[in-house]
C-alpha cells in the first residue's frame, strides 16, 4: 500500500503577512506557515465518556493521531480495544474538526480513565486556537507592554552569539539550546537540553530563582522551531522578544500577536522574518525601502 | 551577569560503542551521545508532598528546570510562591540526582495538587533510566525478535525516500516527518506534524486502524532527533528498525538495546551510525573491512 498524506494542504499550512529583515531593510510579504491547533481526544464506552488528552498538532490524519496516541500510551493494546474512531460532529465554529472520539472496549476505557490527563484548558468538547488564547488570558496573563526596541542587526546577531556560548552541542549534535540576552545583546544565560521546552524552562527557572522575573527588556533565542509552548513560556515570563532558527507555527504567531510578543523566525544572517510585534524593530530611516 | 552552564560535561554526554556505516563497510568506534534521564519534580508544603511531574531531560540546572516548569505551568506565579528548591538527598543509586523538591507556599501547593500529572511510571521518590525500562517491561512489552535483515544501502536510502514523499515540508520548513517502509524499502505511509511525536503517533495509529499491528518487518524513518519517546513508540508498535536524521539520546540507545531495536542515527548518505541492534545490518563479506 503506497499511502500518501491527504491532500488537504489548505488545512496544514496558512498564509500570513510578515516582515522580512534583509540587508536593504524591512519589507512586508506574504509567507506560508504550518498550522498548529489543539486536538481534543475523547474516549467513550457504554454511554460514558471522558477527555483523554489535548495535544497540539498539525491537522490531518487526526483519527490516526488519536488512535496512535492511545496505542503508544498503552490505553489501546489490540485492534479489538478500539471499536471505532470518529470526528466529533457536534463541535461547531473554529473548533470544528479539532475533537475526535475513540470508542473503546471496557478494559481499554478503564485504562483511559486511569490515565486521563489534567488539562490546561477547560472545554466541553472541542476547542480551537482562540480557546487556548482565552485560557491564557483567564490565567491573568496580560499583553506585553515592554518598550524594548531592537535593530535588525541585533536580531540577526543572536544565533552566532548563542553558538559561541555553546560547547556540548558541537560534540553531540543532540542538544537544543535556549539563550537569554539583555537589551544590549549581552548573554544573560545559555541552557541546553535534549528537549527544547526544557531548555526554555531552565532559562525561566534561572530567572525565577534569581528573582529576576518578570524578564523585561530581554530577548530569547531558541534553536529549532518556535511552536506554541515556546511562545507561551516567554509570555508568562514577560520576555518581549523570541527569535528562532527555524519556523514558527500558526498558533505561535497568533499567540505572539494577541499578547504583543515580537516573534522572529528563520533567523539566519543576514536575514530573518518577523512574524509578530514588528513595532519593536527599529529600521533606520536611511535604509527603509 | 554572564552566566555559563555548569561545566559538568560528564553528566550531559556519555560515550558509547557504536557501528558506523561508511562506503567501505561497517566499523566500530566510540561516540559521544547526549544524556537523557528522567527528572521527578516533587512539591512540598507544611509536611505534605506530592509528585508534580516527571520529565525527560538532560541533567544540569535541574532546580532551574523544575522551577521554570512550575512557573510556565502557572503553579508558581511569583518568587514568593517558591520558598526554596532542593535536590532530594534521600535518593540513592542510579536515580541519585534525578529528583528535586520544590517547597511551595500554600496557594502554589494547592495549584500543584490540582495539576499533578498522572505518571507513566511509579516511583517512591527518584527514578532512573532503568526504572523507565522496567516500567515498559511491566506493561508486558517484550524484546523484539523480528528477523528482518537490512543492508547499509537500504538504511542510507531512507532519508531521500522520505523527502521524495514530502511536499508540505519544502513550503513551510516547519514540519516534522515520520515515514514507515516495508522490508524492501517501499513506502507504506508518510505523516507530517509540527510535533515529531505526533507524526509517529499518526503512523502507529494508521497501522492500528488498518489492523496491521504489530508492524513486523518495517522500518521507521524520522526527521530530527531520536529521543526516548520515539524509540518507545516504535517498540510498542513492534517496529524493529528506527532511523533518524540526527542524534539519538542515551536513554533512546539504552531502550533500543534493552528491547532489541535497531537504532540508526545521523543517517546522512553515504554514512549512518548504528547505535543498537546492529545484528540486523547485513554487511556483504567482500566489503567488510
Amino acid at each position: 500500500m503506497n499511502d500518501r498524506p491527504a491532500p488537504a494542504r489548505a488545512d496544514r499550512s496558512t498564509r500570513v503577512l510578515i516582515h522580512t529583515i534583509a540587508p536593504d531593510g524591512l519589507r512586508s510579504r506574504s509567507d506560508e506557515i504550518v498550522v498548529e491547533e489543539p486536538l481534543a481526544i475523547h474516549v467513550a464506552c457504554a454511554g460514558d465518556s471522558a477527555l483523554l488528552a489535548v495535544t497540539m498538532r498539525t491537522p490531518g490524519n487526526d483519527l490516526e493521531l488519536a488512535a496512535g496516541f492511545a496505542y503508544s500510551d498503552g490505553v489501546v493494546r489490540s485492534p479489538d480495544d478500539l471499536e471505532h474512531a470518529t470526528t466529533c460532529d457536534d463541535v461547531t465554529g473554529d473548533a470544528r474538526g479539532n475533537a475526535v472520539m475513540l470508542h473503546l472496549g471496557r478494559d481499554a476505557y478503564r485504562r483511559a480513565r486511569d490515565r486521563a490527563r489534567r488539562l490546561p484548558v477547560s472545554s466541553a468538547c472541542g476547542l480551537c486556537g482562540d480557546d487556548i488564547l482565552r485560557s491564557l488570558a483567564d490565567q491573568g496573563i496580560e499583553p506585553l507592554d515592554d518598550d524594548l526596541r531592537i535593530t535588525p542587526e541585533q536580531i540577526v546577531a543572536l544565533p552566532e552569539r548563542m553558538r559561541a556560548a555553546q560547547r556540548v552541542f558541537a560534540e553531540t549534535g543532540g542538544l537544543h539550546a535556549a539563550a537569554l540576552f539583555d537589551a544590549t545583546g549581552t548573554l544573560i544565560a545559555l541552557r541546553e537540553d535534549v528537549g527544547r521546552h526544557n531548555a526554555v524552562d531552565k532559562i525561566v527557572g534561572m530567572m525565577l530563582l534569581a528573582r529576576r522575573l518578570p524578564a523585561r527588556g530581554t530577548m530569547l533565542m531558541v534553536s529549532g522551531r518556535a511552536g506554541y509552548e515556546i511562545v507561551q513560556k516567554a509570555i508568562v515570563a514577560r520576555i518581549p522578544v523570541v527569535a528562532a532558527v527555524s519556523a514558527p507555527s500558526s498558533l505561535a504567531v497568533a499567540t505572539a500577536r494577541a499578547f504583543g510578543l515580537t516573534l522572529c523566525g528563520f533567523v539566519r544572517p543576514p536575514r530573518a522574518n518577523v512574524y509578530a510585534g514588528e513595532q519593536r524593530v527599529i529600521v533606520p530611516a536611511t535604509r527603509s525601502g
